[in-house]
């Protein structure tokens, strides 16, 4: 029985680096992985997942209306792998399960928890409820404590707090934040 | 800077006998904890938390109406535990989240992820988006796997699959299941 | 392919309320555990597990020179269970991974990872090295903080800093204690 | 109080290019790292930690030899990074931990747990017993569960069981194997 993992983290928590390196172990082995991200995030242009560190490689993309089936997933994967797994629906994380748990295959997600408004998406409220397995990859805020939430910042650098869940960019736009500064502008002394 | 904890189990997974243990511990160094448990959880009388291996004691009960303050609890009040946190509310969490953080009090959440038909508890979804710790306390299924599902059962063991969210009530009607167990009606052999 | 798992916390961490929560649940579903606890931790009489709050049940005793064998375990155990597991040896830990992993019952280990000069435990050590699978229990220290090294008393409520590895007793001759007052003697400010 | 971590995983689970991307984490907020790997680990030059992905730069070397003392931290690391911590000596982990606990500036440290034979670093024993948080890098065997023993080949790929402990080199000398695998020579069906 496969399992389903959910490993979360803030903006620039080394999600897609972490992700690239589990493809390349399976890789190393012969075994073949199948990359999806979400067809909105064309930072690297898309149906590309990359890193900051200038790693890159093609993905299949999803949307909200992407059925997830075994019999869409080539004879011979040993791993499907998700990037941006906050954009996936609920329905889809169920399907998702079921194909870890039923067929073998196990599903690793990466994800977001929360907007820039502390708000859950989707995909990563669904994730936390069925996933197997949770792991966090950590991340840093300007004071040293561990970030968990994403912060959106305009062109002068000010804090944003209304407009569209999904305004996607990189640094520039967005950084993580421990909860102190996220909930009070300010990192705790 | 305080912690919010999430501590989901399924079931039977000990996650009352969990928060007893947490409670005794601070207390033997002579500082205080808050136990709420929710109002409509009654099997041990209502604003009792109590286990299957005899322990229990009195609780403070929370309703979805129920507000949380920093005001609400107790000078030296070091640590705040919730048993069946599931039934909390978003803001209510948020609440919980800002306490822990801006007022230096660690807040600990025991409760179920998912229902009986398998979708999420409001509770456990804000939880899995905002703490800052995540941890499973686990149990096992029938077939020796570990359980992340919780099944219901009525009086001749027949599994129940529509009705509604809640109904309370101890071993007589639910069970822990594993995921593969859930979806099929069998443990894998 | 059943796991070892590594499960440490310092004194009173609620080591023992866990093995036996983990007992019953196994139990409940007819199925048999099998618990072992250390010869020579006789606080609640010779072969009996215990914890504060008043829990107690017999269990089969290990010394350093016992020998781990898959013949050893009944017909139908499900799971062993392991208290004071710091006092196993090196090749005690590996027999055990192996009935874990080549004989299919999981064997669940509890215990601390240092003594009361901050040196490792010999069990403690090799199951950080060998678990396929290591948790902690977590207690507070006075300041609050987590807990993770103990701290030896005398009948005064002095700090003993010199002294046997092991010298069995309650409360009354160790606390734990955060890893900055272990090193300072003062829980940091 | 800042932390010592410990993050274990097999040969090629990742452990260097997790390292690297957590120091980008901490440059990209303009706050230094200091990192550190073995001085007899000169696969991509002495002083260099490298990946398989590509990615490497330079690094302080230690020895069993060296001091860790507060004073060779340069004013201003935000973060101490270890790679091959398994060939730390346990009063180094002790002197490290000591740097964290009353200095402030975390250290995390990434190693491997065992040798070829399944025998333990002193590193990795020390950092089980006294990080204050322990975390797995994951990786996979041929048969597609957890690796977490390595075992070292010859030049024509058979197993070697017989030698020093300390052999360097890279994906033509060792693998990460299940335990199963580990123990019977053959990954379980």
């Amino acid at each position: 029985m496969a399992k389903l993992f959910w490993r979360y983290g803030a903006m620039a928590a080394g999600k897609t680096l972490a992700l690239l390196g589990v493809a390349h172990n399976y890789e190393r082995l012969g075994r073949a992985v199948l990359i999806y991200t979400a067809q909105l995030d064309d930072r690297y242009g898309e149906g590309v997942v990359g890193t900051r560190l200038g790693l890159q490689r093609p993905a299949r993309t999803f949307t909200p209306q992407t059925r997830f089936e075994a019999a869409d997933i080539p004879e011979g994967t040993a791993c499907v792998l998700f990037d941006e797994a906050q954009f996936l629906t609920t329905p889809q994380v169920r399907e998702l399960h079921r194909i870890a748990v039923l067929h073998g295959v196990p599903v690793i997600c990466y994800g977001l928890r929360t907007d820039f408004q502390g708000n859950g998406f989707e995909g990563a409220a669904a994730l936390g409820l069925l996933a197997d397995q949770i792991e966090e990859l950590k991340t840093v805020c300007g004071c040293g404590r561990k970030a968990s939430f994403n912060v959106r910042m305009d062109a002068e650098g000010r804090r944003v707090r209304e407009g569209e869940q999904v305004s996607i960019g990189g640094d520039a736009q967005y950084h993580a934040a421990c909860p102190y500064s996220f909930y009070t502008e300010q990192c705790k002394p």
